[in-house]
């Protein structure tokens, strides 16, 4: 896959020779002599990735890495630190300003292109999650994730190649705080991943690396593990491998002997992108709940209640009770809106405790109520309606002024399977009625469907 | 990327092949030595794509492929048709079949890796659009999509790449009825695609290849247009270069001489898979907009109205009216709930028709109405709020009964830019409060803010 490379150097010399390279593997490229014409280009060209020179004169690579990284328009563009020292500590200090990965000058294509791509495959899927985010967040249904997302209490999976792994790599997990598990062999890692969501999992590569990438592969082939930040562990002489690696879907590596700083530089910034990434999901999820669920009460709203009455019947038949607070106008005249609506979350309250898990509750209109008790009839589901009217009448609604006491009318009507939904509800509407008119806070059942 | 492979040949050796050679690349294979065995694979390994050979005895290829395809489960999983033959009829029933791609034997690795890389690309995105929008269907929020997705009315944009393709590319498709602008150059191709959205583009390679992967590269690397289905029109010659173009995001190919029916049937395929996709991407929009959606009258609801008050107010100051219907418990008690319904969704369309399309309308209560004019001020907010309520009072609501006169009562209060939106609502309740007092049908203004 293509995409917008945005290369970032003083040098004139350098820009030229990458951009030739890039262009060459038909990228789109611009460039960037400085860190400020940088922050520029990153905000208004919209690229990719940022290659990024670490030396420059003024703001250097660092500093413009963290800029990009605060700065909300730009922190989702991976940042590639270019640097002419293979130095640790400069490592260390570049994924610590929030870098994505780090190459060293001279930089060799294939190094480069492999990480390129693994960096934008990622990025191609965060992107279609984020622009829903953002259109969930412009309707005001979620709000700005936080960017901080730390470490603490993150889950790992340590999958050790060799003795030397073993043991080292986990403490080192530890001691950032992180939970850790270390699998006994890959059978045993597949088993510590199905029963725990993990944020991370750390492979090392053993001598027959081959073996190691197919075991890769199998956790990227899965559905579920595949958006796992996968983080290779390798000696110096496997580098094909982690490149290949990179290609199959590994995120990022380390080379052995593995320096611990280093280590968990890499480790938290795949963390921190993996817990993003789960925010946006979660964030949109919510979203869609929303959509659903009555904002007062929290319990489902009339729209999700009328779309799953018909599927609720289909099967197993079932008993609707449509239940109706008695006298709520004079209770809001007396009391205001506040208590009115602290009445309605309360009745919602006991209403959902006294209901089995699987029946459906919602709050369908201003002061009515919609209980529907899947595979219930006759005697049972007069009994549960009985029920809920006396936990309703048993004690008063608490305000902060004193208390309200509060009954509901009930009416309930059974349906056979394969009844429409709409008839099911008319009759327990006059069943309501009755029940209204009979004298209120009494249980009135609808006569049974001529047949 | 890894995968999960599903190879279906009933020779054995020909499985074991393709086996060996898959594995050999790290992708996970399984297998299916006929048509039903297949079907049932396919349904429980859940495969990313599916190679399947034509000619086996019982259940062909083509059956096989059709019922995959028909199949609500398995729909989504690109199908690669393996045949002896390279066969023009073969590969046009197969794609009639429903088939993504076809691969002639023997298959040589650089083409089946392209291919393979090409349709996993696009399946995983989709996958993600899948996985949110089932999720928003079970919760009711939208239908299941019409999986007949056509070609009819698509909008395609013909880049010719050599004198032989003018015209005529573009008279097949149009022969199809799909609508077709053949561009002049690549320029011209990038101003009919900022014009309109394409549902398909056919980018013919010119003598000098190289140049129109770069353009393939451009287009690949526009967010916008990277979704577009790219298909290349290409010499028997250029067939590295088509591979190439695969790996840069390309979706399909046709050869030259181009065979009318082969790239009907190619390009029936891939506007389908467009649709399919759109569909799933706006089904996920409508499910958002919902959830601060007011269902009976269409405004905005209570939550988005909340959300956003701050927004409005942060920046210009704005007025507020609180609309309440006067007596509408009496309506509801003489005419019943269904003209009640009729009167808020009436009052809402009259509503919405009188403010400017900036201005906030949203339903927060019962029978209570919100209306934010952000930038408005004093003598104005008065004007429309008496505007507003003349055009609720001017005219009865028409039921199929009769018709019912109607009044609101507005209270109203105005905002210095920074206030809070709860003290707003406050002093604009306290106005209604004022205004249902002397009298309904009438505007109260709040006092002014004490500075």
């Amino acid at each position: 896959m293509t995409a917008r490379i945005l290369v970032v150097d003083d040098v004139p010399a350098n820009v030229r020779l990458l951009a030739a390279r890039l262009s060459a593997e038909f990228y789109e490229v611009a460039s960037a002599s400085s860190g400020p014409e940088a922050l520029v280009k990153a905000a208004s060209w919209n690229p990719d990735i940022i290659l990024l020179d670490v030396m420059m004169p003024g703001m250097d690579g660092y500093e413009v890495c963290r800029e990009l990284k605060r700065d909300k328009a730009t922190a989702h563009i991976p940042v590639v630190m270019v640097t002419a020292l293979n130095d640790r500590q400069e490592r260390i200090r570049g994924l610590e300003a929030g870098a994505d990965d780090f190459l060293s000058k001279p930089v060799d294509d294939a190094t480069l292109f492999a990480r390129l791509r693994a960096l934008l495959r990622v990025k191609q899927v965060e992107d279609a999650w984020r622009m829903r985010a953002e259109a969930a967040r412009e309707l005001g249904l979620s709000e700005p994730a936080d960017a901080a997302a730390s470490t603490a209490g993150a889950f790992a999976v340590v999958v050790p190649g060799t003795e030397a792994d073993r043991g080292v790599l986990a403490d080192i997990l530890a001691r950032e705080g992180m939970t850790v598990e270390e699998a006994n062999g890959q059978e045993d890692a597949l088993a510590l991943l199905a029963d725990r969501d993990a944020d991370l999992i750390i492979l090392g590569l053993g001598p027959d690396g081959v073996q190691s990438l197919r075991f890769a592969s199998r956790l990227r082939a899965d559905s579920v593990l595949r958006d796992v930040p996968l983080l290779l562990v390798a000696d110096q002489a496997q580098k094909p491998l982690v490149l290949r690696g990179f290609d199959l879907g590994a995120n990022d590596h380390v080379l052995r002997p593995v320096d611990p700083a280093e280590l968990l530089a890499r480790v938290r910034n795949q963390v921190r992108r993996r817990r993003t990434q789960e925010m946006l999901r979660a964030d949109l999820d919510r979203s869609l709940e929303l959509a659903v669920t009555d904002s007062l009460t929290g319990l489902r709203n009339r729209r999700y209640a009328m779309r799953h009455l018909d599927g609720l019947m289909r099967s197993s038949g079932a008993t609707a009770m449509l239940i109706d607070v008695d006298r709520f106008k004079s209770i809001n005249d007396r009391f205001g809106h506040a208590a009115g609506d602290a009445v309605l979350r309360e009745i919602a309250d006991r209403l959902r405790a006294h209901v089995r898990a699987a029946d459906l509750v919602a709050r369908i209109g201003g002061e009515e109520f919609l209980v529907v008790a899947a595979g219930t009839s006759g005697e049972t589901g007069v009994c549960v309606a009985e029920r809920l009217r006396q936990v309703v009448a048993e004690r008063p609604v608490q305000i902060p002024d004193g208390e309200i006491p509060v009954t509901v009318s009930i009416g309930i009507a059974e349906a056979r399977p394969g009844t429409r939904a709409d008839m099911l509800l008319r009759r327990a509407d006059d069943a309501l009625y009755r029940a209204k008119e009979n004298g209120r806070n009494r249980v009135e059942a609808a006569p049974p469907e001529p047949s």
